[in-house]
């Protein structure tokens, strides 16, 4: 199992909004999430904007190839990329660069 | 249970000691970190410092006091304060605030 944490950056101006749409993650979403290998998904925001990602799965990889080809995850991610700060024409989930694990007590 | 994310920074110039340091964390430090609640508890460690702390507890503020009142604590704080950027006189561990959790997908 795989512990996987990402950082992305939510533009200040749309910080209620973003919390607003998070609260209410479409079911087709959640689903694909977990049929492709999501769990323990979590998404932490600090006041400016920062936006931390804490998720476990067997294989990031895979979990990622399959949200790619999950056809809600198009229509929410371009849904969510006006809320980001430079993603430099990528989506959301593909900016989504993995951090080092450098410590984990079970 | 509570989910907990917290950020810190690491100086640019001690990254290499601070990985090394994690990689092998004393077993008293780790044994009074599961004695007083800390479970699933990942650091991330960003190329330029910025380092993610990840952990799951049934009372964080209980998690935090039981590890304040460790000896072994205070002997390992000690030693990792230096390693941080901009702590303001305060421990490592004091200056660890929780984000606000925004998602969370079982």
């Amino acid at each position: 199992m795989q512990r996987v944490c990402f950082l992305l950056m939510v533009r200040a101006d749309r910080l209620d909004e973003y919390r607003e749409r998070h609260a209410a993650v479409w079911p087709e979403m959640l689903e694909a999430l977990s049929a492709t290998g999501w769990r323990n998904y979590s998404l932490f925001l600090r006041e400016d904007g920062l936006l931390v990602g804490y998720l476990e799965t067997e294989d990031f990889a895979a979990a990622q190839a399959g949200m790619e080809a999950a056809y809600v995850n198009a229509r929410w991610q371009a849904e969510m990329a006006p809320f980001f700060e430079s993603l430099d024409g990528a989506r959301p989930d593909e900016a989504m660069k993995p951090l080092t694990e450098v410590f984990h007590l079970a």
